[in-house]
C-alpha cells in the first residue's frame, strides 16, 4: 500500500514540518520499544541449533562471539529487536580469557551478558552461577557437532575452574597437543558450543516455569575473598587467610 | 505540530492500513540508525566526570556496571543511541570477577565492552591490551574522588594481574583490612573509577588521533597458552611446558 502513495504525495497532502515532526516522534517510540531497564524478549530456541552456529562461528570468531553468535542470531531471528541490532562482533574481546590473557572462558562471559539482558533480578545471578560451575566441573567439551572440521573424537576434561589458562592447559596435557594445533581449536569451538548450547537450555527452562538453581559456591562467603574453590591449586599448601573485620 | 492533527484525523484522512505500513517502515528505519556492523558513535567526554559517576555507582551496582555506567551514561547524554537504550545493568554479573569467582576484574570487562562497541577493528585489540596491562601494572587505584564514602587516604597496591582475586587480595593484605570493611570498599569503588577514567583518556586520544599501543604481553606467543605473564606466582618453580606442535 505505501508504494501507491509517493513520499512527495504524502508530504504535500500533509505539509512537511507536520510529517517532520510526525516521523520525529515515530522513530523515538521506534528506539524506545524496549525500555532500557526492561529485559529483552527471549523466546525458546533449539540448543542443538545454538550450538551448531557457536561451533562454526568460532573457527571465525573465537570463543566468546561464537557462544554469543550461536544464541544471539538465532533470537534475532525469532524475535528481533533489539537481538537484531546488537553488534555482536564488540564481544570478541573475550577470546583466551581476554584476548590471550587466560583469564574467564569468553563463552562464559558472553553467555553471562546473555542471561544479563533476558533474566529478571531474581533470578540472574543464580543462573550465572550456575553456567560457571557447571563449566568448571563438568568433562568438557560436551557438544558433538554434526560436521566436525578437524577430528572426530577429542580428548574431553574436567577444568576445575572457569579460566582459560586452566581449562585450556589441563586439556592440552591430557591430549598433548600445542595450543595452536587442529585438536585444540577444534575442542575450544566444540566447548564455546557447549556453553551455547548449556546456556539454551537453562533459558528454555527458565521460560517454562522449570529452572531451579543448583550453584553451590559463594567466594566471599566461604573464604571471605571472591575466589574459586581450589584454593590449594594455585596456592598449594601455602594458603593465606583473608584478613577479618 | 503534530498536536494541531490528532491521530484520528490523520488515519481518517489516509486510511489505517496505509498508516500502518508506513509506521511499521518508519519504525524500522529508526532502529536500522545505526547498523549492527558499524562501530557506536564516540565524542570526547570528561575522564574525570566518568571516574566521579562510576566512582558513586559504585556502591549501588558494583564493579563492571559502575565502570560502564561512568561511561556510557556520559556517552548517552552526549550522543544519545544506542547509548541510550543500552541496559547498563546487564552488565552485573562481572563484579567480584563473576559475581564472587574472583576471574577477571568486572571494570575491565566492561572497558573491554565500551572499547568493542567503539574501535575500529584495527585499533580494538590494541586498546583493550593496553587497560588490561596497565591495570595489572599500575599502583590502584589512581582515582581520588571528590567526596570520598568512608576515609580519605587509602593504601594502593600493583596486583601483577587483571584478576579480581589476586587485585583485590594483595590489597587486603597489604591494608589489612577484610572484604566487607569499608575501606575494601571504598578501594574497589576507586578502582572501577580509575578504569572508567583510563579507558576515556584512550578513547579520548583515539578520537583526537594521538592514540600510540603500549601493551607488550601476548599469552600464546610466549608461553604457548593464554596465560599472565608472572608464571611462578601461581606454578612457583614448577612451571609446566606447554606441548609443542
Amino acid at each position: 500500500m505505501f508504494n501507491l502513495l509517493s513520499r512527495r504525495e504524502f508530504l504535500g497532502g500533509l505539509g512537511a514540518l507536520t510529517v517532520g515532526v510526525l516521523l520525529s516522534n515515530l522513530v523515538r517510540e521506534g528506539e524506545a520499544k524496549v525500555k532500557k531497564a526492561e529485559p529483552w524478549p527471549y523466546v525458546k530456541i533449539d540448543p542443538k541449533k545454538a550450538g551448531e552456529l557457536a561451533y562454526n562461528a568460532w573457527f571465525e570468531v573465537y570463543c566468546a562471539q561464537a557462544t554469543a553468535t550461536g544464541i544471539m542470531e538465532l533470537l534475532a531471528d525469532k524475535v528481533g529487536e533489539p537481538w537484531a541490532s546488537f553488534p555482536i562482533h564488540a564481544l570478541k574481546f573475550g577470546m583466551g580469557g581476554m584476548l590471550g590473557w587466560g583469564m574467564t572462558c569468553g563463552s562464559i562471559v558472553t553467555a553471562s551478558l546473555v542471561m544479563g539482558l533476558v533474566l529478571p533480578k531474581e533470578t540472574v545471578n543464580d543462573m550465572i552461577l550456575d553456567i560457571v560451575e557447571w563449566y568448571a566441573e563438568t568433562s568438557l567439551p560436551t557438544f558433538v557437532p554434526d560436521k566436525p572440521k578437524f577430528v572426530k573424537d577429542l580428548p574431553k576434561t574436567v577444568a576445575n575452574s572457569p579460566l582459560c589458562h586452566i581449562s585450556v592447559g589441563k586439556w592440552m596435557k591430557t591430549a598433548n597437543k600445542a595450543f595452536n594445533s587442529p585438536e585444540r581449536r577444534d575442542r575450544c569451538a566444540r566447548v564455546a558450543a557447549s556453553v551455547a548450547y548449556r546456556t539454551v537450555q537453562l533459558l528454555n527452562a527458565w521460560k517454562d516455569g522449570t529452572y531451579k538453581p543448583t550453584n553451590t559456591w559463594n567466594g566471599p562467603a566461604a573464604v571471605g575473598i571472591p575466589a574459586q574453590q581450589n584454593c590449594n591449586e594455585c596456592h598449594g599448601t601455602n594458603i593465606p587467610t583473608a584478613p577479618k573485620s
